[in-house]
């Protein structure tokens, strides 16, 4: 029981043909994974056997800073190179933004018809704070698939930005003029989490400023980060990415200098310097470690939430948990019992131990 | 072990004052319970023994909507009759709005030196998809300090509106005529959570288109909810809160006829009539035994709250399951093992089962 690895007859025939590269199996696969189909946890144990391969990126930021026609720019670009690209784009599903985001989508659909692009849109659907550990897993389901590069596309909204790093090995940070101020951004964390900076619409009022103070932000950062480095080796999620940063456009100690750009996705310009930074994050990634540092801290959080999510199955499907559940719900309305002393007995029940009464 | 309901001596010493009414024992006591402190939960265990009691009222509505402010004038309306009122407000910590949010705040704190009035401002510190337990359990000290009216004040990002049901009695969707149509939010499960509807800011261009668009989508509704009024006695939240409607001004068949209302927040315009809603919603809620359903729903979901955070306390804190990790991670970075694998691995460990290897 528990997370099964033994994959089913049905699946097995899937795998070969997604090992063969049918792009309608890797739809198939997608959708055993996002539905949680009997089995679709053995079926991402076996796809994810050989380990992952494609070269992430994340790009995330504030909803209308242009992040669809940002994703759309770049796959355009690595196209023209015969790369195979995968993009998860999430969606949000706010109750009160959600029409504006979906209109975001129409740049990307000129994308839709080209064989050697996969889109994945996914919404979010509530889930615990960050990407879905489903959204995760299709990422990974690209991955298996051996797109050369998988881009997964997030729109900023409470914590979801900050959650990308458990999905992708290059974060782009995309702010707009508008989006406020740089250091407000800075203190918010996702200068933990940007490995390139991006001032999209910089053909608008206040770019250069927003330019310069996510510089200075940086440049705090920098000055006391550098006293605090901890090994990166094994460290969790959140300290593999508090990484030693500089604002100088060099490289110092190792460490990887944070790109701040500029572009303006519906021209295009900007685009190449974008390229050419997602590329040399990539190549700074593996000569240092980086990446399997990352992809490690990357494996902790996925089985964190494997864990979790299995134990929440656990604890609710089973009968003697249920009759507990309705019983002490009575007794809490009656006044005889609180959500905790019901909650202590549930989890004797789950933990296999004896009742308390 | 596990959710411990036996309270240590200086807690005991903490809740004795914090029935005396002592303001500065109920914020050592929202402190003890944000910062889950050893003993936190049979800290409310005790404090919650005697039930709940306050009117709780819920305001969320989307960043701009002037919540805030409305709060404020509903605090200061009832606090004309010598009531005792208690606020949270949750603030998103979205790294890019989070200084906007923060200004909203400006005019509460107007009220922050009303001895009868209690206000705490949270962070939702990225929690699971809506509200935090820690802060839906700071809404149990509110209650349990026995305000007359304890005020929830939440920012609608993403799901934490929807779920503002597991903490309120009484839900008020603020929206503004800026916020996008009616139809939208209707889509998006407002709905189903709203007991009264404010159109605030009314004195702007398209309040009443918005107004009428609203009370469309819920003639809609109606239509189409009445044939599927399921029973509501012991079912779960979601259920309990998708109740019969109408769109006439009076209830039908002892439904709820939820008001759509204007209000100026500004300059009070409008706010004696959403007191009235208020008001006349709670007393619907006893009357019709509705107040019960909705606290055995808040408890079924606290109990859940509970029971899960526990299992992930259990899952991460053991020495075993902390080695089987480890193993695990190098083993995945090794391309021997999967996430899948080694949580089927820790699974065991936390379950007690033998290793599988």
């Amino acid at each position: 029981m528990a997370v099964d690895t033994h994959i089913t007859d049905a699946h097995a025939a899937l795998l070969a043909r997604f090992r063969d590269g049918v792009p309608i199996a890797l739809a198939r696969a997608i959708s055993v994974v996002e539905n949680e189909r009997p089995g679709f946890q053995a079926f991402l144990h076996a796809v994810l056997a050989e380990g992952p391969e494609s070269a992430r990126i994340g790009v995330t930021g504030p909803p209308g800073a242009g992040k669809s026609s940002l994703v759309a720019e770049i796959a355009t670009a690595f196209r023209k190179n015969e790369e195979h690209i995968g993009i998860v784009a999430v969606d949000p599903t706010s109750p009160y933004s959600g029409g504006a985001l979906l209109g975001d989508r129409i740049r990307m659909n000129d994308l839709a018809t080209d064989p050697r692009i996969f889109i994945r849109s996914m919404a979010t659907r509530g889930s615990l704070g960050g990407l879905a550990t489903t959204t995760k897993e299709v990422v990974d389901l690209m991955d298996a698939f051996r797109f050369d590069r998988v881009l997964i596309e997030t729109v900023g909204v409470g914590q979801t930005e900050l959650e990308i790093t458990a999905a992708a090995d290059t974060v782009v940070v995309v702010l707009v003029p508008e989006s406020g101020d740089g250091i407000q951004a800075m203190k918010a964390g996702l200068m933990e989490i940007a490995d390139v900076f991006v001032v999209n619409k910089a053909d608008r009022p206040g770019a250069d400023r927003l330019l310069k103070e996510i510089r200075q932000a940086m440049h705090l950062r920098a000055g006391t980060a550098l006293k605090n480095v901890p090994a990166h080796h094994g460290a969790d999620l959140s300290r593999v990415v508090k990484k030693e940063r500089s604002t100088e456009p060099e490289p110092v100690d190792g460490g990887w200098a944070v790109p701040v750009l500029k572009t303006v996705a519906q021209t295009g310009e900007g685009v190449p310097d974008l390229l050419e930074a997602i590329d040399g994050h990539r190549a700074w990634l593996i000569e240092s470690g980086e990446l399997e540092n990352r992809r490690r801290a990357r494996a902790r959080v996925r089985v964190r939430d494997v864990v979790e999510r299995e134990l929440r199955r656990v604890a609710w499907r089973s009968e003697v948990v249920g009759e507990r559940l309705e019983g002490g719900l009575d007794a809490i309305v009656a006044g005889e019992a609180t959500p905790y002393s019901v909650a202590a007995d549930v989890l004797d029940a789950v933990l296999g131990r004896g009742a308390t009464g």
